[in-house]
């Protein structure tokens, strides 16, 4: 089980992902992102390459889509916070979305 | 462009997708309804061979996920309602949901 981010590292984690468009999210100890694409097939073909990204890391986002848009939330149900897990998904994400 | 589904015909098309699960939203006139699957795999497979319908329809669900969980409302912007497309695609994911 991933453990909460230290205190000691967050604020280095979490900075390249705020600057990159990510949020904290308002009451809740979790990242949220939307991500907009030129249209459907693009939206989609990102969550299905995220899909078995999140598959494989056995860390699966909360997310949502409609038409060209996908929000995006992500913490560690398990640590009740963020985790390393959260920033390397956020990190895969953001590239996923700009390739 | 769709038509709002005319009153006469309105109960008769809506009612085999209330049987299945399918509610009508409160304040919205939209189809919800909620899938549960085995797991992520099964959820997102779902999801992509609906998202392929929906394309290939030109007409694109709201939706969420959660692991082995899908939120789907469906409406007709462009007619401000349910139109027969949201029937059709209704339909379609109970199928898809099923195999």
């Amino acid at each position: 089980m991933a453990d909460l981010l230290p205190e000691s590292e967050r604020d280095a984690a979490l900075a390249p992902l705020l600057e990159s468009g990510w949020t904290v999210a308002d009451g809740r100890d979790a990242l949220t992102r939307s991500y907009q694409f030129r249209n459907f097939i693009d939206a989609f073909g990102f969550m299905t390459r995220a899909a078995i990204w999140a598959e494989k890391w056995k860390h699966h986002p909360e997310w949502s889509n409609v038409y060209n848009r996908v929000d995006v939330t992500l913490t560690t149900h398990d640590a009740g916070g963020l985790t390393e897990l959260d920033v390397k998904l956020a990190k895969k994400m953001n590239q996923l979305a700009d390739d």
